[in-house]
Order: C-alpha cells, then sequence, then structure tokens
C-alpha cells in the first residue's frame, strides 16, 4: 500500500496519519515518509490492512490517495510508476553525463577491469574502453573475495586512481561499496554504487545505499540464488529508505551444470520490465565466466531488452589479478559496442516494453 | 576414440580389429560400425586406452585414422567433425523441404498447436503457421503428461490428422514418439521425431530413434536438469545406433525461482557450436511458459545464435487443450518471422560460429 | 475424486455412470475403473467438476461414494487411504517372503552389486548379503548409462543368474526394468521390478508396469529432479493402471555442489508419510557416490522414518564394472543392519507416523 | 599452507619471513600472524608457490613448521588439526556453561523464539525451553527481512531482554548480527555471535566476528546455495582473522520443489567431519519451515551425527511476529530433548566420526 502525502498537511495531520497506520498495522515502529520524484509517501504492506481500515486512512486530512499493490514490494512496482525509471549518472564529478532507462535512452555499455591494479592499468584501461565506445568505467577498489587468501584489492587508494581514470577520459565510475560505513566514503568519489551478488540481502548495506546523503545511483547485482521477488524487495529498501535511483544488474543464477560458472537467466529482463519501472542491465562476464561467450551474450542480452551491458574488460586478460578467465580485450569491446549500436536502431525499445506489457 | 575403417578391409580384418578392440578395451560385447557421411568408424570411449594400445590399433591392416577425442561423447563432437552439420526435414513426403543448420541457412521456424484435438483444428492451424511464414508444422499425437487423467492425445489418429495438414500446406510435420516400439509407425508419418524433456535420457528409444530405417531427424530435447554433456551423449546414443540427423533443442532448465516454468538458457546455444557440430534450436514456449515472453525470447535466442525456433500456436489460446498460456496466436507468430529475417541478415551466422571458436 | 463402485451395480449402469463422467469432464476417451483391494473405483481429476455435477453423479445408481480429494494425485493420497499401504515381495518364487511398509514391519534392508557382471560375482554376493543380514538382493541386468560406450549390463543372462542366486539364497530379487516392452518378460523372473530416476516420467513403462499380468511390486525411484508431486502422479500412472504395489525410494536430487553426487532429501521422507499410504525406502548409495557416506546416511535415513533401504554392495568395490566408489562391503552391511535392529526396536514406527500427521 | 612459527623467533626474523612470502606470494600487502591454540602461524594459499620457494621458506631462521594443505582453506581444514575442535560457550557471564563439539560432548539443544518480542515473552519462553532441557537461548532482536516492511526486531532493547533472560535461567544466548559495526556492541551481550544464512559471504562482517576482543563463539549459518567449500572459506575468514570459535550450522539450502522452505542437506554433516576439525549443529526449522517436520529431522540430525540442533520454539505460535510457521511449542521441545538423549547413549559420537575418516 502506498499512501501519497498531501502537500498542505500539517505537521499535526501528518502526526495523526502516522499514529493511525501503526495501530492499524501493528507495527512497533513509527513509519518514515519517502520522497519519490515530487511526490511524498508512505509505503507498507498493506496485506493485512481490511477495508474498513483502508476507508479510514482516506478520511485522514493528510491522506490525498491511497494505492493498493499486490506485490510485496511497493514503490518499486509498476503498479506504482507505470513510465519507465531514467536514472542519471555522473552529474556531480564534471565528467560525462550518462542516462540509463527511460524509453529513449540507447543501451549503455560500462567497461573495466575487475580490480584496479595498479595507477597504469587503470589509465591505460579506461582510454582503451573510453576509445572503444564504453560510457562508463568500472573496477573493484574493495573486493568480495571467496577467500581469505585471495587478493581484496587496493582500498582507498584505488578508488583514487579511478577518480583520476575518471578526470582524464570524462567516464564516470562504478566501483563496489561492501560495508555499511564505507557508503558516505565511496560515495564521495564514485558516480555509481555497486552492490555485489553476495550482498544483495544485506540489509544494513541496502540502507545505508539508501540513505546516504548524495543519493548516488546504485547498480544492484542479482543475488546468485535469489528470486525475482527477493531482488525487488531489496531494491524496495534502497527505495524506501530515500534514495529512488537503483539500476537492476542481472549476473546469472547458480544451476547444476558446471559448464559455466553461472546460467544467465535472460528471461528476467523482459519479466522484470513487466514487474517494475527499474532499469535492467546485464553482465556477461560473471554470468558466463568465459571471455570467448561475452559478445554473444552481450548481443541476446540486447536482444532481450537490457537497458546496458557491464562488462569485464583487461587489457592483457592472462596477467589480470582476478577474473581473467572472464575478461575480453578492448577490441571485443569495440565489437560489441558497435553491434549494441545496430540492434538498437533495429529493435525499437519501446517496442520492447510494450511487448510484455 | 573414433576409428576408420579402411574401405578396402577384408571381413577377416575387421573381425580382426573388432577382437582386439574387445580385448582392449575389456568390453563383453561386441563392437559395431557405424556409417557417418562415406565413413565407416567405430566409436568407444578411449580413456582407458593406454599409448601402447594405440600403436597396436594403429597396426591393424583394418584401421585407415585412429583419432582421440577427450569429451566423453565422440561423434557428436566437432573434435571430429569441424563443419557444422546441416539436416534436410521433409524429403521424403512430397512435401517443401526444409534445411536446419550448416552455415548458410536461415532460421528455421517451426509452430503449431500443443496437442492436435481434431481435424478442423489441425487444418486451420496449419494453414495460419504457414501464412504467418513458419516452414514446418508441430503438433503432439501421443502427449506425456504428468497427471494420468489429463489429456494425452489422439494417437494414430491425431498423426493422421497431421499427414493431412501436410498434404494441404506442404509443412514437414514434427511430432513427440514416447515409445521405442513406436518409433518405426511414427516415423512413417512423420518428417522429424520429437523426442522430449522427460525422456532424454530413455535410452532404449534414443537406441530405436538410431536404428529405425527411415533416419527421421530426430529433435533432442534437454532435459530439464540435463547438464551439456549428459545431452550431448544422449545425441551419441542417436547418431552411434546408426542416425546421424540430430537437432538439439533446449527448452528451459529447473531453478529456484517459480516466476518462470523454466530459466530459458540461451548461453547453451554458443557454448554448443563449440562442442559439437550438431544445429540448435529454442523452444521459447515451454522455456518461459508465458506467451507475453515468447516473441522477446525468440529475438533473444536468434541473437544467440540458434539455428531456429519451435514454437507453440493457437488460434484460440485461451480454450487449447493443453498449454494455452504458453501459446502466441498467428499473427504473433507473424512477428517473430519478420524479426528473424531482419535478424539474421544483421548477424551473419557465421560470424556468430566464429566468435565462439 | 475418486467414485466407489456399487458392487451390485449392472453393466448397463456402469456404462450409463462413464459416459455421463466423460460428458461432464470432457474427456475424449472412455475411462476405466480400477481394482483397489476389495473396491472398484474410477479416478479422475475432479478440480474441474462443480457441485450440480457432484450431485448428479452421486445420484447414479452404479455410485457407492463420491471423494473429493484435492491433490492432483488421487489414489495413492492418504486422504483415500489413511492407513499405510503394506506391499508383500517375493510370494511367487518360493523364495523368502518380505513386507515393506504397514505399521508393524522392521526396516527392510535390501542390498547387492550395482550390475550383475558374471555368475560367480551374483552367487558369491548373494550368499555375503544374505549372511549379512539383507532380506532381497538388488542387481542391474539392464543398466541404464549416460554414455552408449559404457557396459549395459547383461541382459536376460544376467537375469537368470539373479534367479538362480535367488533359489540358492532364498532372497527374492529386484532388478530395473527400462522399457514397457520388457515389462512382462522380466516380470516373469523378477520379484520387484524397478523404475529408475530417469525413467520415473517414462509414462509408457509406468503405464506397462501398472497393467502387467503379475502386478509385481514396482520400486519407483524419485527423478533426480521431480518435484514430490510429479512423483507421486508417477505412482499414480502405475496405480491407475491396476498395479497397487508401488514403493518409493529417494535417492537423492540434483544440487549446485559437486561435493556429493546428489542431495539425499530425507525430509522427503516424513513429508511423503502424510501425503500418501505408500511405503518410502531411501537409497543412500546413489543419493551420496561415496560409499564412506552410505553407512551414517543409512542410519539417518532410517531416523527419519523411511520403511527401508537399498544398498550397493560389492565384495571387491575397487573392481566393479560399476559404482565402485559408492559400493559397500558385506561387513559395512552388517554393520547397518545391526544398527537397523537398534534404530528400530527405539523409534516405534507408529511414532514416527503419527508425529506427522 | 600454514607456516608454524619459531617461539623464539626475533622480530628480525619474523619480518624477513614476511617480506620473502609477500615476495614469493606476489601479495601486495604484509601477511599477518594468527594464534591458533598455542601456537602462532601464517595461513596463506600455497597453490602457487613451488617446491624451490617452499625449500627456502623451510630454512628460514622464524619458520618452525611448514604444512601443505592441498585445499583451498587451512586453518578450519582437518589436515590441519585432527582432533575435533571443542567450543565453550557462556564462560563470561556467569550463566551455565556449555561445550559443542569434541568426542565427550552430548549434543547441545539451543532453543527459543524467532524474534524477541517482548519481555514477557522472552522471559516466559526461557523458562520454558530451560524447562524442556535446552542448555541455551536464541532469540533475534536485530532481524533481516526479506521486506522493508516486516518487523524488523526490537534491536538493543531486545538484547537486553534476552540478557535479563540469562540472568533468571542461567541459559547463554545466541543472538544474530548483521553489521561489521555492530559486532563489539552485541558480543558485550551475546554468549554467541549467529551469523545468517543472507551474510555468510559478508566479508567485512566475518572479518569484524573474527576480530573482535571478546572472540564469542560464531555460529556460522550456511549460505542457502553456498557449496561447503565457500562455507568453510566463510568459516576460514573468521579463524584466520583471529577468532578459532566457529561453530557451522546447516539449514538448508535452495531446491526446485515449493514442498518445503529449503532441503535439509544432512549429508554435508559427515562430509563435514571429514572435512574440517570445526563443530556442526543443525537448524531443522528454517530447513523445513513446518513445525510438524521438526522433531522427526531433529532425531535424523542427530542420527547423522551433528553435534547439537538449533530450534525455534515459542509458547503461541499462531501469534508469533515472524516464523510462527516453523515453531514448535516447548512440549514438543522436551519430547525432542529425551530423544536426543536415548539417541547419544546409542550412537557414540566417536563412532560416527570414525566411520567417516
Amino acid at each position: 500500500m502506498i499512501i501519497t502525502i498531501r502537500k498542505q498537511a500539517t505537521s499535526e495531520e501528518r502526526a495523526q496519519l502516522i499514529e493511525l497506520l501503526c495501530r492499524i498495522s501493528g507495527s512497533l515502529h513509527p513509519m518514515a515518509t519517502t520522497s519519490v520524484g515530487k511526490r511524498e509517501v508512505i509505503a507498507l504492506d498493506g496485506s493485512s490492512i481490511d477495508a474498513q481500515a483502508q476507508i479510514l486512512l482516506r478520511q485522514q486530512p493528510a491522506v490525498e490517495d491511497l494505492l493498493l499493490i499486490k506485490t510485496p514490494y511497493q514503490l518499486v512496482s509498476r503498479a506504482f510508476q507505470v513510465e519507465q525509471s531514467s536514472i542519471t549518472i555522473g552529474a556531480d564529478h564534471g565528467c560525462d553525463v550518462v542516462t540509463v532507462g527511460g524509453t529513449t535512452a540507447s543501451p549503455v555499455i560500462m567497461a573495466g577491469p575487475c580490480s584496479v591494479e595498479n595507477r597504469e592499468q587503470i589509465l591505460s584501461t579506461a582510454r582503451a574502453v573510453k576509445a572503444a565506445g564504453a560510457v562508463a568505467l568500472r573496477g573493484g577498489a574493495f573486493k568480495p573475495r571467496t577467500s581469505p587468501y585471495q587478493f581484496r584489492g587496493l582500498g582507498l587508494e584505488g578508488l583514487h586512481m579511478l577518480a583520476e581514470a575518471r578526470e582524464e577520459t570524462g567516464l564516470p565510475i562504478i566501483t563496489e561499496v561492501m560495508e555499511p560505513d564505507m557508503v558516505e566514503a565511496i560515495a564521495e568519489h564514485a558516480d555509481v554504487l555497486q552492490i555485489g551478488t553476495r550482498n544483495m540481502q544485506n540489509y544494513p548495506l541496502l540502507l545505508a545505499a539508501g540513505r546516504h546523503s548524495q543519493k548516488r545511483p546504485v547498480l544492484l547485482k542479482r543475488g546468485f540464488a535469489a528470486t525475482l521477488d527477493e531482488w525487488l524487495l531489496a531494491a524496495e529498501y534502497i527505495v524506501a529508505a530515500g534514495n529512488p535511483n537503483v539500476i537492476l544488474c542481472e549476473r546469472g543464477i547458480r544451476s547444476h551444470d558446471p559448464q559455466t560458472r553461472n546460467v544467465l537467466d535472460l528471461t528476467c529482463v523482459p519479466l522484470l520490465h513487466n514487474l517494475t519501472h527499474l532499469p535492467i542491465i546485464v553482465d556477461p562476464s560473471h554470468a558466463t565466466g568465459k571471455s570467448e561467450l561475452v559478445p554473444i551474450m552481450s548481443r541476446a542480452s540486447l536482444a532481450a531488452g537490457a537497458e546496458g551491458l557491464i562488462i569485464e574488460v583487461h587489457e592483457d586478460p592472462a596477467h589480470a589479478l582476478s577474473d581473467g578467465r572472464q575478461s575480453i580485450t578492448p577490441t571485443q569491446l569495440h565489437g560489441i559496442v558497435g553491434e549494441a549500436e545496430v540492434l538498437a536502431r533495429m529493435l525499437s525499445r519501446e517496442a520492447s516494453l510494450v511487448s510484455v506489457a
């Protein structure tokens, strides 16, 4: 259930509404209002609120509108917002500005190494992916690694190197954040905060990504065994905490077959376009784990309607400190960018959205 | 290991080779030779045959060549045959002739109802899918159903109706076979024998499909929890039994998310192009289970390099006796066919194969 | 829906009922009656039969009783038969008679090699498992193998060796059947027909196992990616076709972790005891794929309430023609049998059933 | 690879060793020593360190011993420590002291509500589970919830209520921690820190649980789609960061069947006993999601060799604020405790460990 607050509502009227809501829903904690676009709303799970209580709520002076939404997620659902969200990247750091989602934008290609390894590597890679046509630079400074004995990234130092690469190339930068406490510090430098597959249900992290002052766009990767409902509820955590700028990223799910690292679930792209207004991009590198599959699965991802791609690129994949097996070269990236443009002209995005709805 | 037999080898030389092979491999049963193209070969699991035994084998007068293949599957592997197989459908029944696979053919769109329900339905649907641009007609006469209380198809009567539809429209027909004993009878009428997902490891059925006299092409669907190795070994059963005409069909695998009936594993398409010379088509209807997802996933399947599609079409999906929820209309099929042609022009098949190898 | 036919109903009254049923349910085929215990019944999917039609059915002179069952499976459901089924093995071949299921029987331990390899091996193993306390002998004569190049069993010759082992030891024999056409021939020799995991949804085979004249008990293994509903519907095929003697066998399901061949799903044992009256046994050999895990998982299976175990035993596991890695020795089997007796005394079967219901 | 440091090694010798190690392994960061029992060790991934480098390392004056371990996890592996770890709970808060693991201890039953709901509830439940025979009290104060609109626990207030319940009953308390920053604060009150299934790969949290000053035992739940290797590497993070007190907890993995919330993987218990010296307990409540299955799966878990159980208990399951469907009553818990004692007498723990090794 989403309640839109009347703009002119007094603070007493608001307090009265919130008190009523807590009583009706049995919540032990005060409800928070959230700003979405120009609206101020309160979202909650309305499944246990009966018809009589709804009438009572509608009569509250603070209430402008009350919308019932059947899914467990509310603010991210397409029932709440019909038009596709359009998210702006890079507005604050004097770099190129990139738009993800909406109905008119071309697919966005983000690229870069798995890890920032040293200053030369990231600067050189940034120039190469820019030349190849990528519009944003990815690079891990804080790396979640399965083993404590693997390289975990250069940390803040790596982040400064990314910022230097942005300054030189104009590419906005995307980097992963793993701890609630680091969100503000990383958001100061990064243009997009990535939340990785292992942290999709790290709720304190989601809340911090929702609440941080800069409201940077968050790239929320799908948990490798998450259902779409769980994923959308994770996005809801961020939006309900105050940050509407969420980009979903499919990166493969676990299966019984060891042939590929994961199974890329491309059907989720049109399904999500039906369920949510948030944009969806695809990471073919982690999904397949094999660089030779990246170009063709990039093509298939865009054909499925993805608003963009995030691809691991390394100038010398054989000597990468992490994920070399799945990294492509800048030359291969150039081919993918070219193909993406052809596909974009051919397959109008609007058509793909309509075909689902 | 694949041993090519010398054309001029005498029957004694052959017998001597086979006796040696049985001794070396510890097999309790005589080995059979198989004709592949113009070659006569013996395929076997060579993993336990050491270097010395290989020398002995090469010295046999019946042996022309001995090829070591590391995968458990042999005849279907790309290591055995580099060029993509091209399979001809419909040559025997005076209908249209269709080619699947190879490097020059356009993607093949096969379509029709889940079940043959009655004469009018199948004739009318055949006309409609022909008009929409499909080049082959699918229709179930013998239906595997999860419950014994569901409609199991019209049987031979349904097969005769399919044949009548072929006669009228010129479309070759594809239908499922479930029992080894029925293979010859169904092959008499059908142009392609479909082996369904639940029967992918029904070995007596695979052998019968390999041995039957007409050598009809076999559409081998992937088991819903099969690995690629298991799938290719199932194809190997058919080819080793004497029928090289196998078309693989991806139709989704089981996952933890109930949003879709199955997870369509499109990455298997380029992977299989790397592992085997057999053509691969995709069934987006069973994979997604939702008709609104079929057009966009058809597009993505072709972008991933699939040699064709098999799609459930019903003129009145709401009243289908089975699988109505996932059936599209002839009008929607027409859109898919048109899009397939555009994609085919844009994405040269050869390029997609090269990008993998 | 299960309709019990009045014993005194005339053939006209029966025909009238069946005609009415076909009309109401929209079935294109005549319905068959099945004998279950002393009752004659017609089972069907009643989900689409409304209240008015039910009244009409109850008024039919041929109808004694009409039972609505909510699950898709009918005859195997515990809603149809509250008391646990008790199935008798070995009554026809002059060997030991064994009871599986019911509320008083001890757990049944079946054991033997994966494959019958030769006469000496099977006779010697039969003596050894008998001495170790097993009450039935398993052994594969017709083997489903993932690769066409693996040993597929000795066939009918192997079956005769099993029969000889039964004659000497008194142990009833269990062997796999893969083809509908072979059911009668194998049932002539075997005391229990095993249907393997890859054939759980091989419907022609299930029907043949239901219809064959000897009505041998069928050991129905769970498909390695089957839901419980699908498994129970497979059992329903056999029972509805006329053979009520079905024993379910859990043998592990596929997962994402390569540590074990499969994941043994022991929770299905109490779940199934709640859903069905059929007995459930466990195969810890195929589930784990590692002989060192078999004893402890045998113990856990019985603690979960399994009515028995089927275990692969080989006198020389290192030299088995198949599945040596998961075969235990007769000595280890002896330990399991001893432990099973202690557990059976401790954990009354009735208690375990009650705790679920 | 695990290098044991000589006790008498000087700080220069240590520095020299660490410098050499960084050079050999290519690590960009200094290596840390860890105390394990009375030994001081350095653990690292030795897979890329060749024989010559090993000789060089052994010659270092700071090196007492160098142990090669083939698995990716080192300190938690049974190759490093053969004897089962025995972990002490509750030593610091003047409450009952409980031992988990080792070879002589009885299985440990921990129980309590999913969430602390209010003071009366937790005090009353604590008394009830104590009376039923449980030896530790579980209760969630900080709750990870799939939806932002669900009850997320009482926070620190809930923790104080748990501490009061400990004071009254003497039961040590177990509660979940979700944020690195909260570890110290929660460790002040709790006797065991639980890390939940969604946080198994939350590496900053694992490191904080390893480094915190009180070194509280950590109950590390298995990720719902984690492999055993990933799980053991997560435990390695905690141990390598300085806290050897880790208890593993199996709680079910995701599967294709919606019948149960998860699939309880009991085979992991003997497998883990083979791979690691850490104790393993089972959570049958989350694994099954159905209270009626908890007693029988508790029995099966202990039969599989689990060192303990953690069970959700509520005095009025129908009105629980979370997880009521899977909570049992104190009376049912009493039955489980009684059965556990009988099983423990019957199945000597030592025997179960030996049977695996």
